[in-house]
């Protein structure tokens, strides 16, 4: 059955294509326009299939898949209303540089004309949230325009490529197979940039090396970057948020710049220079009135050694040599204390998530206003993959942690959700349930949009009541156990911190998903 | 304190001048660039702020007010993923023809140049889903841009107008009032199409009067269109899905469109002659192979009397007096009789909910694969306005009965909601629990997208293992019930048709939200 036969449909045609280049997650919520490839999937079996209940879960769960195998997922997503219903979490994976391929189904080339319920401008809404877009033409072009939406996505950095479907071509024949073709690589070294970052490590001025993206994923460039960091006296800063991290014991303690404005230029005031590599010169995830927008100061002099489509890890190892730099050796740190009992606070938080984080745990972090107590977390627990939002649209998590279960189902899973942007996609918590997903979900529920308290303050506002009503999550209150196990998901509500901690233990020694509410 | 200040931000100019133009409901899921909108709605405490816990909620609730108030609320949304999690019940609303306006945050204009964490192009977010896109560019300028949103959303037809609001024109000191516009008025009658339309029931062959949007918010246009159709011979139809339409016991009976491509071909197979009122040429729902994408018969003359932004009640008193028709007066109906207990199935489900719809009910209607069985409810029951999924956009019918609610306080809510569709936004429950809004959710429980299972079929295809485990919902069971209650709302679940029928009745006379999960 799985040889392609002679005569098949579009759909078919694209299915077997992909997998011959290695995609076999499809992650879907098909509609009536998607039909022929729920029929094509059905009939040769070349792919898992994944059911969100909601688009938002299936964009969500792709990038987590990506992020944790090293390749895309294909999405299968019903005409213009379904892709804006995944566009946020597509959003998302951009501002990681992950690759992904949207099937976005649409009427029939001939019912395009007629103003259908369903009708919408399916290029125009793809658009601002892909790196690519095309509107596929006919059966025996159809493979290959996937093969082209592969290579885009296989890119470096990755990017989301999203080929329109007419329904047409999908159930016409004259599907024909297409081969894979070579994705792009990195931007080569900029010789001249490797001297400028020479040139600024050797100035003797305190200098900043910003890393991001695939440095982070890579344990030895990370052992490289500490090396040169070392060798000549400067400090190393990561973006606020970071497609994947590897942390833990044994390895580099990274420290983010904050997210916080004030915090944020303060960190970076002291720099006279700056080499970035795999990332760009920060700016503030928001403006404030009468606050800068780029945080590092005017008269710092930077350079990109590695821009977000160049190898970091290359880049690094170029410049180790010019400097003589070795891989250092990260130092051997104690597990943390572990917390006694009590409440559970921002301040006993890291340490109770660093004792309790199981080994080889993939982290999923979408702790917002929590994050900056939960980040340290990462550095004290076992090693770890932590995988944060990156593009500021909440309502990553849940999903984001099916997805990547999929791609690693003997790692455990845990995600820290705080409880606002869980709401987002709570739909998340069926797929892990249906998938039988090791993922442990910690909902930090502290009750509000809490970070958008001290954004009020931010633009020179004290709250009254109005505004504390669109910032609270309180009458009435949400309760995570009930809406999880109305998915299928087990769990439970904890108020101690030590009962957090066994929490997470035997959750992540069990298979299949559990939901920990913890009150803060 | 509501009086104008001499001075005021940006923020503050718009909020006042939409509040003196009548809009006082704001439906709102804020971020940190809308923070001055919070703090401006605050201070004034001019509108009603009912915050959403996902943007799918907040535009279909602004969809329901507007259906039911009769006059367009404002949307608070963030940034281009805020608004693309808003635009599918955008894309309904649209379908709709229903007014409503959007406030997009966006960063400031100077900090729209960086490529910040959530920067994206807003105005190519907002376009395929919106009438009418505009940036702000200044303080000065925004409360006349907000009244040029507000004059397109009022006009006639409804249309969704998308203001982008960059930060700092929302904080930006100089914000000056401005008045209302007057909104665009109907399409003047077309006297050939008069003239066309009563040689159409003047012809002695079948002729169907096709009616939609207000005509079917009218009583008295609805007597007269059926004194018009019975004067002629005349038969009368609906598009297959209406934003409202007002129904029950002595009123008129109304036929849909089916959905189903063969019904509807069948159903209007027979016409020589079509007389459109407020709506288009009927098209397919979707194309399937091999069957044709225009519903009525190539060789039926067809005459649009009123077009979509036409005036169809004026219309059709003009057509009246033509042909000395009168109104006609509906035919007194018993109440239907009481299913016995029992098994809830498609057989019984219209009587049982013929005899539990509280009087005055709002009817929310997204029933989907139920639906061609719940829809004849409407008419058995005592008088309701009977409001459905217009754009074939799933999720609409949590929210849309959270907004109908807010502009009808003294009127029970009745939400006919499938399962699948109901995840989509199933967060909308919480606002109903926050509003204290008197609201009954019937969940109709198939445990399935099963409208896909005869698309499937309508594409050629017999559904194996894999095409059915994207289409069941299955492995595991959801539980409204218990979702609903971790979010406030109360409820329970019934099997028997007797049950069914008390648990409507007993929840339409309690305050506050309820939902019924019903075991089909």
């Amino acid at each position: 059955m799985n040889k392609p036969p002679s005569e098949m449909n579009g759909a078919e045609s694209v299915v077997r294509s992909l997998h011959a280049a290695g995609v076999d997650v499809c992650f879907a919520n098909p509609g009536t326009s998607e039909m022929q490839f729920v029929d094509a999937l059905d009939r040769t079996k070349l792919m898992h299939c994944v059911l969100g209940l909601f688009e938002g879960v299936v964009s969500a769960a792709a990038d987590g898949y990506a992020r944790m195998a090293g390749k895309p997922a294909v999405t299968l997503l019903h005409l213009a209303p379904g892709f804006a219903n995944a566009a946020a979490n597509l959003h998302n994976a951009r501002k990681a540089r992950v690759g992904l391929i949207n099937l976005v189904g649409d009427h029939s080339l001939r019912h395009q004309q007629y103003d259908a319920p369903l009708s919408a401008d399916v290029e125009a809404a793809c658009a601002p949230f892909s790196d690519w877009v095309r509107m596929g033409r006919d059966a025996g072009s159809f493979a290959a325009d996937a093969m082209e939406a592969l290579r885009v996505a296989k890119g470096r950095p990755g990017r989301v490529a999203s080929l329109i479907a007419p329904a047409d071509i999908g159930w016409d024949e004259g599907g024909r197979m297409a081969a894979e073709l070579p994705a792009e690589g990195a931007a080569p070294l900029d010789e001249d940039a490797l001297d400028h970052a020479v040139r600024a490590l050797e100035s003797g001025e305190r200098t900043v090396i910003l890393a991001g993206n695939s440095v982070l994923e890579d344990v030895e460039a990370l052992a490289l970057l500490h090396g040169i960091a070392e060798k000549a006296g400067a400090d190393i800063l990561t973006p606020v948020s970071n497609r994947r991290m590897e942390r833990g014991r044994g390895r580099f303690a990274l420290n983010k710049i904050p997210y916080p404005i004030d915090l944020a230029l303060d960190t970076l005031a002291p720099y006279r220079r700056a080499i970035l590599v795999e990332t760009v010169p920060p700016v503030a995830f928001f403006a404030y009135p009468g606050k800068p927008s780029l945080l590092l100061p005017e008269d710092c002099d930077t350079v990109t050694l590695a821009g977000l489509d160049g190898d970091g890890p290359a880049a690094l190892a170029a410049l180790a040599d010019r400097i003589g730099a070795k891989p250092a050796k990260a130092q051997d740190v104690a597990p943390p204390a572990r917390p006694q009992a009590g409440a559970i606070t921002l301040a006993n938080i890291a340490a109770a998530l660093a004792s309790a984080l199981p080994e080889d745990a993939i982290v999923i972090d979408e702790a917002v206003s929590s994050g900056a107590a939960t980040f340290p977390a990462g550095d004290g627990a076992a090693p770890n993959s932590w995988l944060a939002l990156t593009g500021g649209s909440i309502g990553i998590g849940i999903p984001l942690s099916a997805g990547a279960a999929i791609a690693c189902p003997d790692r455990p899973v845990i995600t820290l959700q705080a409880d606002g942007s869980a709401m987002y996609t709570i739909q998340g918590l069926w797929t892990q349930a249906r998938e039988g997903s090791n993922v442990t979900t910690i909902i930090l529920a502290n009750r509000a949009y809490e970070i958008l308290k001290g954004e009020l303050h931010n633009v020179g506002a004290q709250p009254g009541p109005d505004a504390l009503s669109m910032l609270n999550l309180d009458r009435p209150h949400l309760n995570f156990v009930d809406m999880a196990r109305g998915m299928g998901v087990p769990g439970r509500r904890v108020e101690d911190v030590a009962d957090l901690m066994r929490a997470i233990e035997d959750a992540a020694k069990e298979p299949g998903p559990y939901l920990i509410e913890a009150m803060l």
